[in-house]
């Protein structure tokens, strides 16, 4: 074959023309009835169909989520989904406000057999299907047009008599699917539809689910979205029939389609947890139901623990969900690059802020954030596993993981020299730096190793120039630390040859500081070959500050074996003004 | 929190009105340009960056698909960005047809040093970003509108200098982006543009491109084409602009979104093969790119060996790709349920026909196929691999596997019979069954054991009811079978105690048999207790008929130590008409 004829063996999908459509105007307003397919649709195309006991892992975790149908198997096509059927009935687990359905193709005595599956059942659907599409009626089928409107017109009457004999006592539900929808001529699927109801009645208290599948996703979403606008427009019996689709993801477009066709008047969803099902899989359930979720749409679904959902599926799926997976995915609530962290940890600190002014939990606030169009604590995820340091990472995120997971907020400065080295081991090892590694590095970079009992012991006087209380801002009279603690500073520096000079508030005070917590603090101290950064804890503001003057000077190649202080125990014991 | 907050922490996004948008209208016929952040976007976003080992074996592999523009990272944000820059220039790495692309903060320093990490290369872009949405200017930077606009005009200034003075003898291309563009106004995104654009000054053989991204998704996807096609008719300079946008994927619908922008007016489009990037990932270009194709529209890369483009992706991401991935993922061409199956093998049954009416190969057909959207062969991939068998199988699959794997084209009865036997081993065993294990338990069920040399020995005479010669219709006069091959064989197997009879055309002659091949052929008889298939191979086609016969009574239970025919060699040695 000429690569150049390539092309040529594909045809544009020729789209209906509705020039007046008027979904591109409207907004998405409410959820709409959800049916989860993951035992059906999602277990068939599975590699190694799920067990019973997968199966009913992934019910139990469907009822708890909140989903009111669920098509549990296509009862005639293993003895597996028979069997899981008359499980569900027989050990009585379908809660009373949950409907289970069941596929079956329009064939006499595969309803038949379809319906005695569900004897017993409080309620359920009976999902009968026959492929619509040309190619199907022409190449699998060999049938005409008015056969194919017989099958299902048969079908359906088929589902009227087993019923009623086998159902009496079941709340029954009829759903129709012309199969292959979206490549059926769409008066075609119109005709085929108006047949099926003729026979079946929709009136009130007698609905049909007429179910509209894109089986292979074939066209761009706006050329779907025209489509099942046109079939709402068209289709008689508005008020009991209940317009649903079935939209898959060949074209990666199965999303979109449904938020379009929901635009476009669908009022049901068939899908997949983290878009199971044949293929690229059907529509994923979960992307749809927190995009309403962040658009300020209740799904109303519990998605309150993704993690569990994600373990859930995996498990009974045997396949893994993307690490990339919208608002499920391993990855999707971690910033890498230094501006992405450093974005979101300003918009944690303004988010605070707000809450606190307001006397509210953060989480009461609304969520406003760069890089995070949800708050991971709102799918049980956490803000700590946001920020991963590597050698993409910058300031931002550095300081984040040290305030997040190390409870010490680095003055900018420091937040700046400090990135340099966290990059230059990310740069050195190609590998993610882990937020325990970041401790480390501070620590080893900044922390005195000394005794801090003994006596400065330095070539030259420190002169100490600013002082961070951790959780405060610089060290001054009118900051979060108390009054009269700067002179008090002076004063217990002094005698150990430490020079304070130029401290003066800069920056806002900070949160104030945990009464019951050991004193940490930033000093930056002047030298004759220039300055450097030193960070010491201690027992009280004193003690924190001589250990970080001790740090700095040791960064600062300072360490002598002389003391030009004079006392012999360390600030903490000497008296205080 | 009370969970029915819960919805009430977002807010919808609120869409601009542009009631009078054309692209609904409008229908794909052209690739735009592509450009790949596969080593900037895409390499920020993993764990463990890309080694320089893996981002070469990234940067051939785009060039070999024939991506002519490819950014390859961020030099100012680690020495790795940058020492990679340098390597691909130092080691004349670029082809002359493809252009390098660089990113970096709309602030001077920054600027200087990118195109330093630029001296020497034939032809380079340096794109310039700063965010523009509300979000980031008041909580992020604490800036005014004019103070966001200044920054893009300066940065635009800082690169006209920088690169006069140290780019003078490179091709060198500008883009800038206003980051964060789709939650931006609108006509602020507008006015920064257009300030940048007045001192860009774009004319002949001096374009810009102006690069709108969605860096994080916000919204439905109709909503970020309304933007793009309000974009492209307000912005000036409509011939030296490039309009390009930059689409993530956060609400699972970033190829929707750059599928729906480009009919609005997009020209350019970045993304990621397999949709790397930050969080849930840049839009994939694959997915895009293969969408295309199958309408028809040639996307000017090559995708023919998906399985390199995905082994490599993987390997330099250290990261899988989903094996429900559109086009590329694992499963994709394999269809579980025995209905698709079915259908499969008719329709390639259809496109061989068609091939062979028309002389042409069938890859030179159109490509009409139910559930497969594209050939698998013009990905790279096989027909071999489209079915499995498990217990969602029916006979269909296992049809399609007997002849795909096997060669023998069973005769529709035995599809049925025999599909029964494979799905009661999948469901005993819960698992995929594996074309070998099929091919086993064909052999084991109907293949005879029996010395062929040895006379049937049977309790009751065999009906020899149904034969069919395998890829010939059932044997008779008119078939494929050579006239008086029918005669022939009653007279050879009469003596055996074989009675034939009813044997009569009643399908199509299939292909023609390989005249080197040995015969297989498929044989129902009847017995008393009712009918069996057999199924025998033979230097000829009266051998195997014979060892058919006595395969099919070993399984109706009519084996007996007392033969009912009378010759005592098998009827391939015996006298033929």
């Amino acid at each position: 074959m000429k690569a150049d004829r390539l092309p040529h063996r594909y045809q544009a999908f020729v789209p209906m023309t509705l020039p007046d459509r008027t979904w591109p105007d409207k907004t998405l307003t409410a959820a709409p009835r959800w049916l989860s397919t993951d035992l059906r649709d999602g277990n068939q195309a599975l590699v190694n169909p799920m067990t019973p006991a997968r199966k009913l892992a992934m019910f139990d975790l469907l009822v708890d989520m909140g989903y009111k149908e669920i098509e549990v198997g296509f009862p005639v096509a293993s003895q597996d989904d028979h069997d899981f059927v008359r499980l569900l009935i027989e050990q009585d687990r379908i809660p009373e406000d949950v409907r289970i359905s069941v596929l079956v193709q329009a064939r006499d005595e595969l309803i038949r057999r379809t319906a005695e599956s569900l004897r017993g059942a409080r309620s359920a659907t009976i999902h009968v299907y026959n492929a619509t599409a040309p190619l199907f009626r022409d190449v699998v089928f060999g049938i005409s047009r008015q056969e194919c409107v017989d099958l299902a017109v048969r079908g359906t009457e088929s589902m009227l008599r087993h019923s009623e004999r086998l159902l009496a006592d079941c709340d029954l539900g009829y759903q129709y699917s012309p199969e292959l929808f979206n490549e059926t001529e769409p008066e075609f699927a119109v005709e085929v539809c108006e047949a099926v109801m003729d026979r079946w009645e929709p009136g009130p208290g007698r609905e049909i689910v007429l179910n509209f599948p894109a089986t292979v996703e074939r066209s761009t979403p706006n050329v779907f979205a025209d489509q099942i606008e046109w079939l709402d427009r068209t289709l008689s019996r508005p008020a009991w029939r209940c317009l649903s689709i079935h939209p898959h993801n060949d074209r990666g477009t199965g999303v979109a389609a449904t938020e379009l066709a929901l635009l476009a008047g669908a009022k049901r969803v068939e899908g997949c947890l983290f878009g199971g099902g044949e293929r690229a899989g059907n529509v994923c359930l979960v992307t749809l139901g927190l995009n309403m979720l962040t658009h300020g749409v209740d799904p109303g679904i519990d998605f309150s623990d993704i993690d569990r959902v994600r373990r859930t599926v995996e498990y009974c799926s045997e396949l893994p969900v993307s690490p990339r997976h919208p608002y499920g995915g391993e990855l999707v609530y971690t910033a890498f690059s230094g501006s992405h962290q450093d974005a979101i940890k300003k918009g944690f600190a303004a988010l605070e802020a707000q809450a606190a002014e307001a006397g509210e939990s953060v989480r009461d606030r609304d969520w406003r954030m760069p890089y995070l169009p949800i708050d991971p604590e709102d799918v049980g995820r956490s803000y700590e596993a946001v920020v991963r340091i590597n050698s993409q990472s910058g300031k931002g995120g550095v300081a984040y993981v040290m305030s997040a997971w190390h409870g010490l907020d680095l003055p900018r400065d420091l937040q700046i020299e400090f990135a340099r080295t966290v990059q230059a081991v990310a740069d050195a090892t190609g590998a993610e730096i882990t937020p325990d590694r970041v401790g480390r590095l501070f620590e080893q970079e900044y922390l005195s190793t000394a005794d801090a009992t003994k006596p400065l012991a330095v070539r030259h006087v420190p002169v100490l120039t600013e002082l961070f209380v951790d959780g405060a801002g610089p060290l001054s009279a009118d900051g979060a630390v108390r009054s009269g603690e700067l002179d008090s500073l002076c004063t217990t520096l002094a005698p150990w040859g430490v020079l304070v000079t130029g401290l003066e508030h800069t920056g806002p005070a900070g949160k104030s500081q945990d009464p019951g917590r050991e004193a940490a603090v930033y000093a930056r101290c002047t030298f004759p070959d220039g300055p450097a950064w030193g960070f010491g804890r201690g027992p009280d503001l004193h003690a924190a500050a001589f250990s970080a003057v001790r740090a700095a000077a040791a960064r600062a190649g300072e360490t002598s074996p002389e003391p030009t202080g004079v006392p012999v125990a360390g600030p903490a014991a000497a008296e205080r003004g």
